[in-house]
């Protein structure tokens, strides 16, 4: 029965590595942490993390960063945002000063999307954006939404983030000329559906402007969102 | 085989009209016209106009009410909101001097909506309610939603009629402290799945203050306004 | 990387205390427990305690009341209902001899739905509502429920809490004429589809006069209660 | 390209012939109609009749029956049941008088689902049943169904017909002791979703007793009842 | 804050006996233990033993047991079908020599459906049915359920359990003229949406005779069963 | 506003026929024609017509067959299996004789999948398959299926057409040692959701062998098989 | 009755105006068809057309266009992209040599999907856009789509519409470094669900940089892209 | 009561044994792990191991492997693929040099579905398939895929592998002469709803030649293969 163990584990290793950097496409290396052990993300980053400058996993738990800085020490992790971070050397960052582009907002209604929100606007950061976050708006309190007009229509695109019934971005399309980024989270119970309910009302906004993600896909939201505000280092 | 038909027609129409009796609960004499052939309609209405002041068919087509008007001179209908009406003697109506119960707001977002809007505005005149009707107010267009927050707070319940995303009644829950009931309906294409999208919405919304009535059932949400706001004819 | 830590924790818990204040309409100050830590909680009870005489935390477990407890002395905890309640000195409450207004039902057919019936009571009860519970009436038992008429007959507005199959608010609807306020809950297996069954159910009533709330929504049930009842303190 | 069309439409007719009779099990003769041309639906009933004492056709348009009649002159149509029937000769039948086995009562709360049931009604006494049918009982108005508690309880077993919320055949169980077969109906809008509504009412029933059928399928509730009910001429 | 607790757990209790009682319509005392605490259980339990000669309570964990033993020693427990049973006296109960009513037959396809195939069997030997159990019967093994045709056809009713693609009840009513009660389950995986594909594939049927209750009710499915065998004491 | 018809009409076509060429991979030139006019299809074919020596339209109307048989006189139609066939010269196709590949069965249980039956059996013998219809095999009526069992086991491959439950592919892998495709089909009604419960169904099958295309997917069924059967003129 | 038609025609269409107006933010004057009369439609059209440059109605039908030519006879109608379009003086337009923002790729699988995409593309082209269309790009042929590897790559902003499974956008985001907006189409049969497969399938990619519109919402597609593209008359 | 327990677990296991027994054709004794209880498991394997050269039991946990190693210690257990395995004797198996048949490609886009693709291909080996496993080619990064077109076209049957989005066998599909088997995995999150979206992508492919099994069912696409290459030992 030998031969059925001949997909040795390094090939596989070596596979992920692979794949991985195939899904670049302008974007620093990424690992998608759901479903694997903290021993394989921490393997793939420490490898990713000699090839580049810029290593991010998403949606990792405690467990995958325990395991991760052990081999990998400079690594840090956000847990909120579910985030290991590495990032080295000539990095391109966030110059608050002189970069030239645009900036992105991220928005959400409630504090429940927190996790969601910061795993977007760390991701943005990390390609170089300016990233304004606005926590606090919400269509329950539609005054306050209104108090922060100007800033939203100084963004060059705007990701909002709303679980529950998930009209924030309906409301922000309104207000703005930019393309809104609306992200689904699954907060919420009942006939929220795990995130449906948001992402439904997503989709048939009757305000234009907006495209949809996944139902918690901040880190997608980001990358899009960097696309369009494309920072300089993207052009290269 | 003959015994097979010895449920004759007649029998039915009579149960038909005790069942329709049955419903009422401090209620107009209704008929549900969907499924029902223009003469059943017009039998059933006919035999209701004898013993009561006002009569209503919801769900009306142009071919119930030609064979209505036949058989019951009086009675009236309005094509948008597809319902026949009659209405005689004392019944008891609104009046806007003198009635010291609230009013009801019947608001939507545009104008696609406008079919459902007048079913429950129209029912609940009938009832004696004073309503005051807000066709203009959208989400996509917050600052109007705004300039009518003095009316929105003025009146004693709110129906709050939106497809599309359905984020109107959330947005005016917001602005007012009385009770708002949604009607979702099925205007809209693709992921709106015939008013599935803004019932999730209205029934997820972080506003309090919303409950929520079946897709297009604006006769049901005017039953509900109208028992809310009380007119005295109710308490006799 | 520090930059991505500039939004400080204090930072987003004024966010989180000033959204919960525009959600309030004419309510005392609440929280959605839910997605929160323990730690979270505690720290916005007290801060809101220290503003306000009532304050109400939803879907609290006991972690959340430990911590909170220890910030807040007087704070207490209804585990049944999973509410942390914070009540103090002029706050207005219910004077079962004095208040004016009509009084609130709360019915459920059995006692699998006792948790869920129990926030909407103590929800209405924080805001100044006479509630009767009646826990003992089902479809099931059809008799039983008659036996209510009178009682159901005298209220101003009847929260009826259901899982299952839902029908017991159909069951009221028929011989009531104040509003239904419907909660479908989770209670149930198979093709309930945690709560999806009794919500069509009680979204499709033949019955006139019920509007429906979110699964599970006995809060939220409470709030369109309080608006329909109109307690004196609601007015000012 | 004639090998093609080697399957003569004879060997087609003589499958389904061997096909329908194959679905007996005590049971006429019996032609799904749905998706067959009025010329096939007139082929089989027509050879079918030449072998058995009953033919039943369900769902059959009035196109079907036009064609049926002319090769069939003494075929009958029930318009409403959508029924085409052949009986003949010694065909064992309904004799109120003689007949030892217990009664089947059709049920149903509205005149909307007046055909669902006549077909259940029709072709229970096609297969020997005694059929009471009561259509006038709605939960909506549920003293009208006490009234018929007696009748209720005298049956062998009931057939309960309902669209809308589909809560008729919880209100039964809850009264009597024998089996009910619960048939949901498409009839209602919106979230009623063309039937799943009282199909899920029905699945989750709290009261015991019920078992339930396809969306429309009074024909199929009939064959069931038969079976409980256990005419004498079943037995052989 | 003491008002808000006045509503005893004694009399919750007591409301709940009176409940379970009104649920009987000619069964044991049942409980529905999914959402009740042990010692909730218990304590119904230990009062219904007091009153009638046999309890059950279905749905029942070890831990229900163990507190139920404490207060009720001659309680036993069936862990495979989750049963806690009292049987006392002179309960009516199962004579396979002399109870001339007919017999019960529970089949299913494979182990997987054994604990619920057993919830049936147990529930109905409990009120005095003779039962066949048929546990190795599977589609997947067509030859296997055709050996067992005679012992199929001398049963009043089958009730036939059945996961994954949940065919065995078509195959089964394709070879009878009795009723049968289709039981789906949750056992499967994927596509299988606990229990929502059998539930389609039994209403579905193309074989006749086929009433279906909800996933994972052979509990349900025994209380039909027993309907129809009629036994002696059902009768009185 | 010219500039909007920029893109001629030619360069569609041109595109189409691009696309259908790619689509092949061992094909016959085949026309999707749902949502083509019938000018278009008629077009398309005679273009590829020339080019290829078979052409094959799937799901194409009547009104498609007239249009493109006036610019190819010798395309003919079957109406059944909704197919324009262009057929010539030296086009590879069945000799049952000399054909030393294995053969296919096409199997349904009614004559209500018919249609999407000979889709399956004349596609497949386009390709040069030897094609056994087996139509009157039956769940319901599971001894005729057993009579088949020699022509089953005689097969390369079966193409299991079934609606209503789709019970027939699980019956028949129990019985076969070759794959069986299984073609779900929209043929039935209420909780058959048009397909998707004998879609699920075969799923979730508990005997082996089983893999499934979309509901009513003749078309795509036959290529599968044909690629299973594998025809010498696919080798070259 | 007649203060019921209070609620003047006139109001309504003005209403409608203001309420068209609110939604453009930085777009020309859109009409959304659907549900609306020709003559509706057409006196909404000549409204605006007074007012603005372009007017654009979607989703029309050539009956829209009919009523609508007889007031502004210079509105055109392309019948593919289901638009009316009424273009004036100095109206910004597209200028293939001077306009310096990027262009806009619309691409699509198979001709099915031409009508939503057309949609797309002159929508897009009417705000200043200039638009490369490459409509035979389909995964079922992945080399012609690399064959366009450079013309992507050139690309601002890509709008990939398609049908059946979807899966264009998924291929392109893996090509290019700018944002995808897909746009599911209801193109498809069986469990495409109208456009939900499709719709999935992009909401998943395992690509990144895509978001997703609402099926067939090929209008809301363009309005994304040209807010990404930024022609120069939106920052005015 | 004790006649409750006389199905003694003898009797049940033996069910078992013979039940499994039924569902070979021309498979080894396969075990379905789920809900069987480690005792369970390592018996029935103990039993099957007496009788036949291979065993396999699918969805082994640890536990089931480290009950089954006490009783039969020449078991193996792979974890990744859940898999308990006892292979002995003459049992015929791979011989890469000299069996004639063709081989199976399992194909999977990313690591994540490694334990679906592994449970596929170890069971395809141990029915004497010869197994290529490509596991580093996904949609996102097509020029990986494209360059084993030349290995992919050498396949007698390919077996591809995706969570996510699904599109992996559409690309495939495109590729190759050959049938394709897609296996859906859960891998994903959101709005992938456990496989749904990669289900219905794979059901809903442009491309021909591509049938589906179940979500996550690598076993059932390894027999459907096998029977497909229909290696010699198949053929007695």
């Amino acid at each position: 029965m030998n031969s059925l163990n001949q997909q040795s584990e390094k090939d596989v290793v070596d596979a992920r590595l692979d794949l991985d950097r195939q899904r670049r496409c302008g974007f620093p290396e990424v690992i998608f942490s759901l479903g694997k052990t903290p021993e394989q993300v921490a393997r793939i980053i420490s490898e990713l993390a000699q090839r580049g400058d810029i290593v991010l996993a998403t949606l990792a738990s405690p467990e995958h960063f325990a395991a991760t800085v052990k081999q990998v020490p400079d690594a840090i992790y956000n847990e909120e945002a579910r985030l290991i971070i590495v990032k080295r050397g000539e990095a391109v960052t966030y110059d608050p000063d002189t970069d030239g582009a645009g900036h992105v907002i991220v928005a959400t209604g409630g504090t429940a999307d927190f996790s969601i929100a910061e795993e977007a606007a760390i991701t943005a950061e990390l390609h170089g954006a300016r990233v304004t976050r606005l926590y606090d708006i919400g269509v329950a309190g539609v005054h306050r939404a209104l108090e922060h007009t100007d800033t939203l229509q100084s963004a060059r695109v705007i990701i909002a983030v709303a679980g529950m019934e998930g009209a924030l971005p309906i409301l922000m399309a309104g207000l703005v000329k930019v393309p809104v980024i609306a992200v689904p989270t699954s907060i919420g119970y009942g006939a929220n559906f795990e995130g449906v309910a948001p992402l439904l009302t997503m989709l048939n906004s009757c305000s234009g402007g907006i495209s949809v993600v996944n139902i918690n896909n901040g880190f997608g939201a980001a990358v899009i969102a960097t696309r369009i505000n494309a920072p300089a280092w993207l052009e290269e």
